[in-house]
């Protein structure tokens, strides 16, 4: 606890991701092999949302600067599913992700179990979340092909070790214990796999949605999780925490700045901001947090690529230089 | 559609299934082996939601009358993840069921995902959806595990069939061919793999939710399901159709029954009534299917056992006796 507050008051104010995007996009950078088939990630978008839009946009920008063809495909969402069936079989590309939502509610659910597992670089399918929540590394029996997480919680993990909050000073896997940790989402693709990470790293983490409170803390078994029901009320579990995460994707949901105590560690990832801004005052704000995401999204794709490759060519290509990280082991 | 209006003329009015659940129930109780381990569905309940008592508790009395075992658990919903595992790994379990919602949302969907395909009594993993939607008939490469359908839509394509809908002198896979169905639900569980199902078997399907409605028909390789989007509105489906499907959970939704053709055949499996009770003065009115529901959960038992049996003896154990149907061949 003291810990953390000293780091805030080190680095009070609002904080701007892009060194922390900028070291892992430099690192995809180095690992992109010359004389190889380019890394390739298709993308479908099915609407006209001019958010979705501009974050390709940006996307694209980027990997297309670390040595990745980011190829986007504008469809209808009718032939989405068929779509990503013959990217599926396509051995050019390596990753594919779509702009949700296509229909809403679990036909999506669905369609994110369409893309095969080995090219889900959104780390959203099923198989990926499963392997996550009971610490299974790889996809395969042989343990060739590793998994990967979700880019934004993992996005989420990257900012928090380095804005120094892990204490490496403790075993590995108990990097955040005795911190409280509140994440104001439990959808399956950020907010429930962040709790899980944050939990397997050793806090003990308040998930909140609008059916209520759930805890997740480490299992009994290294890798696993344990989740509980509570008592404590949604401000309450705010009041208590070290860091709080916010992904209420509604401008109107705004976070009381009162609940947040001095020092608290506030990461808003909703698109639009869920607290007053006027807390930089007296927390470490991170805002907006979707460059690391990117970076993430890159980082996934190259773990794949080195995957397919390795099935290719019986492991000749060397793996991707990123160290040893918390999240990924 | 004069066949569809001479066969509703004759058996115009409300239709109780129990004859047609009695059939299949009488060939699962002949298809139980005498001299082998007793079929097994363990079901789980995280509520204390009365619906869902009383169903389990009219399903438990369905499967020991005809030789099945069920064994209903009440147990935390922060557990059931982990239970679901044990049973995944216990060779003396042969489904699984759980009573939905749990958590809610996407979250219950991962938790569908968790069963084990081969042992997903009701037919609600990714994976045995996904085969329906794609014409696989086995969850195996060595074609010995055959999949099963999700139980409610089954027992609705079970229930118009017994109506003597299908026209059986039409080729195999157009028996609906001519015929316009209205499913007013698309959920992932039941709305949307029924509209797959009568498509399949040539009908041209309007799939109505909140959002609106999309189009589904045969796909051209056999098998297959295109999905289209469509300028026709919710009511102008519902006047078109020779069968209308509702499930809207809500005794609120009423469809008007100004805007049902005389001859329609209605089939309710909200649980509560989306229309007026005297629309079967003009229409053949299914007004509940949960009795052919648990029939069909017995059939998906069965086939489960077979599969898992045959694993352990070689295939030494004779297949359930029920006939080729439109929906399973």
């Amino acid at each position: 606890m003291e810990e953390i507050n000293s780091i805030v008051s080190a680095k009070k104010g609002k904080i701007d991701v892009t060194p922390i995007a900028t070291l892992f996009r430099n690192e995809v950078k180095e690992s992109v092999p010359a004389n190889m088939p380019k890394p390739r990630i298709v993308a479908y978008l099915t609407t006209d949302d001019q958010g979705a839009i501009d974050y390709a946009k940006w996307t694209k920008i980027a990997c297309n600067k670390d040595g990745i063809e980011f190829i986007l495909k504008k469809i209808e969402r009718v032939d989405l599913e068929d779509a990503i069936i013959d990217a599926n079989n396509d051995d050019s590309v390596h990753g594919i992700m779509v702009y949700y939502p296509v229909f809403g509610g679990m036909l999506d659910a669905y369609l994110q179990d369409v893309v095969r597992p080995d090219k889900d670089v959104e780390g959203m399918s099923t198989t990926n979340r499963f392997n996550l929540y009971h610490n299974i590394r790889f996809l395969d029996e042989k343990k060739t092909k590793k998994c990967v997480l979700p880019c934004t919680p993992l996005a989420m993990v990257k900012i928090i070790d380095h804005l120094g909050i892990y204490d490496k000073s403790l075993p590995f896997g108990e990097h955040l214990k005795g911190k409280v940790v509140t994440v104001v989402n439990r959808s399956e693709i950020v907010g429930r796999p962040l709790a899980a990470m944050l939990a397997n790293d050793g806090a003990f983490v308040y998930s909140i949605d609008l059916n209520g409170v759930i805890c997740f803390q480490a299992g009994k078994r290294q890798g696993t999780i344990k989740m509980s029901e509570t008592t404590v009320s949604k401000e309450e579990a705010i009041q208590k925490s070290d860091i709080l995460i916010l992904g209420v994707p509604s401008p109107k949901y705004k976070v009381d700045s009162a609940l947040i105590r001095d020092g608290t560690v506030v990461i808003n990832f909703a698109g639009c901001l869920n607290v007053d801004e006027s807390v930089d005052s007296k927390c470490i704000m991170v805002p907006a947090i979707g460059k690391v995401t990117i970076a993430m999204l890159e980082r996934n794709l190259m773990r794949l690529y080195n995957n397919q490759m390795q099935s290719y060519t019986g492991g000749a290509v060397a793996s991707t230089s990123t160290a040893t990280t918390e999240a990924q082991q």
